[in-house]
């Protein structure tokens, strides 16, 4: 299993699919094939591997060490499980599940079949391998993280909407940091008409970070032509955002893992209003603004007993700024 | 001076005056006679430990060692820079300068009539043992320690107004403890009239604490005739809070050195914005609310240049809870 580990690396760590690694070995345990999955629309891992044989080559009591259950499901490559019955595999092991509602259920077709199925082997690695893939796999959209500079009375801005700098430039260096983290970057068009901001990861001398998260607009209103983000390395992407969660799901289809939120407050409020946020970084600014510009605005909390709880995951000091980050109570 | 700081703790550690002590030596360094201050309307400590020697007693070449520089002001005493002078001290020696307006330049008067004078003896543990006397005497009026319980996004209740309970158990129970630890406790007449709250401080078990803070509301509205606050071990002192600084240096003529404001959000804001917060308590609940409830008001902050800094002086966990102690930037 650890061989298929390193030979799913050798795959893309971003996009639709996830990183997979195959390994067949023959009766005695002596490695005959190796396959790695290369991303959307080639060959799957198992298929890689069991081509490197021929066809009618895979000897009796062969097994196969994929990191990942074998699919169950046809999209633009067959399903998996039925490539290793048709090339008479005995056994098949592997690390984790497929989540997938679609791609599921292959451990079961392979067992139904005679196979002999050793799944969850090294799940640990095996998920921590799959990182934000198998997060968003789970979740069927991408990991939402809602980023929020306040003061500490929760207030994003001054009586007359001037906010530069709440925070301090330390708690700025971690947002462009995680920001390159995440996939995609998203803002309202409130935000983007307001601000103009240039939805890029940068370092602190404002140079591009090399990794640069896709820039997502949620909103009706259009994307004026001389914005800023249109001079991002990537195309933005606008959705309505009339229906988030089958925005999100969308933004999935399309390979994005993780979305990092970035304001302004009704966007933000309405995510969290949708239960659509997964992580939480608020960024506190030691000051007090009082006022009207309030961080979020309506959650949907009527009354306390609807208080959106959450579970603390820790505490940061970023020069004079403290950053919460923080998880839907009982999602950590 | 050690032997000083002995005796000044006999007295009163509550009320308008400091704990003073006094020790009188003769030419050779041997103690002659001990005095300590009972409390307002009562002999000043260097009259008291004078007292023990009989008038015309004191020999040539002695010492007063005094924790507090001898007072220079006529109120229900003479001034003891003069009973010192009087009695034929030749050497004074003190810890902490007196911060009085009106009681102050003792040491000058002392010197000016050729007595040997050493300010400054164990100034830190003299500043010490006066404790919250001093910070009230220096800043002219009680301390005020500002306390409110939020969400994160800064909401101190639902939108229906609902907040029980925002916060944990152990948050309540260091509420109580540093309840008990002020000369007083404030309320709004907003807040008295919504919570009816009895404004003592509490054990876990709901018993009365050893040491209850003087009750004191803020604002014109009256207190109802069957308010819990009326039950109180001390009187209620009711502010009319439209001059709050005039307010708070009459609290202080009483004998009240802190202040702990409890609420609601319009007194809190209001003594924000009239720069009369010396210290912060944020108890932070791991949760979000939204909605209209903030916590704070308008605090007179009209654009992101009059933000009001804070230095944070520690972050500290109370079960799920999170509670920061804060000073206005430059006054920790
Ligand atoms: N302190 C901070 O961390 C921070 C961060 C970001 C922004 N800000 C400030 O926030 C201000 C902008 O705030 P904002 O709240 O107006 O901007 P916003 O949240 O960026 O944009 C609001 C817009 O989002 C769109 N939207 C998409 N899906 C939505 C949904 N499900 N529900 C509601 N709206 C949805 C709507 O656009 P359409 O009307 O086009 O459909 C809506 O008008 C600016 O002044 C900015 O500087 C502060
Ligand atoms: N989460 C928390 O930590 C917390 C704490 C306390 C209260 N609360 C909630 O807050 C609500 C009450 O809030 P509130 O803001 O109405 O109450 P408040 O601040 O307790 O009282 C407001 C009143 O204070 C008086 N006041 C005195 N000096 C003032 C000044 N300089 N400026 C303005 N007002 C002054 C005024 O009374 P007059 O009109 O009589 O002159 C004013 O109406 C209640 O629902 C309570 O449950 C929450």
């Amino acid at each position: 299993m650890r061989l298929a580990f390193d030979l799913a690396r050798r795959g893309p760590a971003r996009g639709v699919n996830p990183q997979v690694g195959c390994v067949v070995t023959d009766a005695t345990g002596t490695v005959i094939a190796e396959g790695w999955h290369r991303g959307a629309g080639t060959a799957h891992a198992e298929v890689d591997a069991l081509s490197k044989l021929g066809s009618g080559a895979v000897p009796p009591g062969a097994t196969a060490i994929v990191t990942l259950e074998p699919c169950n499901h046809t999209g633009r490559t067959g399903p998996c499980a039925q490539a290793l019955l048709d090339a008479g595999i005995a056994r098949v092991a592997y690390s984790v599940d497929d989540p997938g509602q679609h791609s599921g259920g292959g451990a079961q077709r392979l067992a139904a079949a005679g196979v002999d199925v050793i799944p969850h082997v090294l799940e640990t690695e095996g998920e921590a391998l799959l990182g934000d893939w198998l997060r968003a796999a789970r979740l069927g959209r991408p990991f939402v993280i809602a980023k929020w500079a306040q003061s500490l009375d929760g207030r994003a801005a001054a009586a007359d909407g001037s906010s530069k700098w709440i925070t301090g430039a330390q708690a700025r260096a971690d947002v462009h940091r995680r920001r390159a983290a995440a996939d995609a970057i998203a803002v309202g068009t409130g935000t983007l008409l307001a601000d103009d901001p240039a939805l890029t990861a940068r370092d602190e001398a404002g140079a591009l970070l090399p990794e640069q998260p896709v820039p997502i607009v949620f909103g009706t209103r259009a994307v004026p032509p001389g914005a800023r983000v249109l001079a991002h390395p990537h195309s933005p992407v606008q959705c309505a955002g009339t229906d988030l969660a089958a925005d999100l799901e969308k933004l999935a289809e399309r390979g994005i893992r993780s979305v990092f939120v970035e304001g302004g407050p009704t966007l933000i409020s309405a995510l969290i209003a949708a239960g659509l946020v997964d992580e939480y970084l608020l960024y506190l600014a030691p000051a007090l603004l009082g006022g009207p510009r309030t961080a979020l605005g309506d959650i949907g909390v009527a009354s306390i007993g609807d208080i959106r709880r959450l579970d603390i995951e820790s505490v940061h000091t970023l020069g004079d700024d403290l950053l919460i980050v923080a998880h839907p109570k009982g999602n950590a």
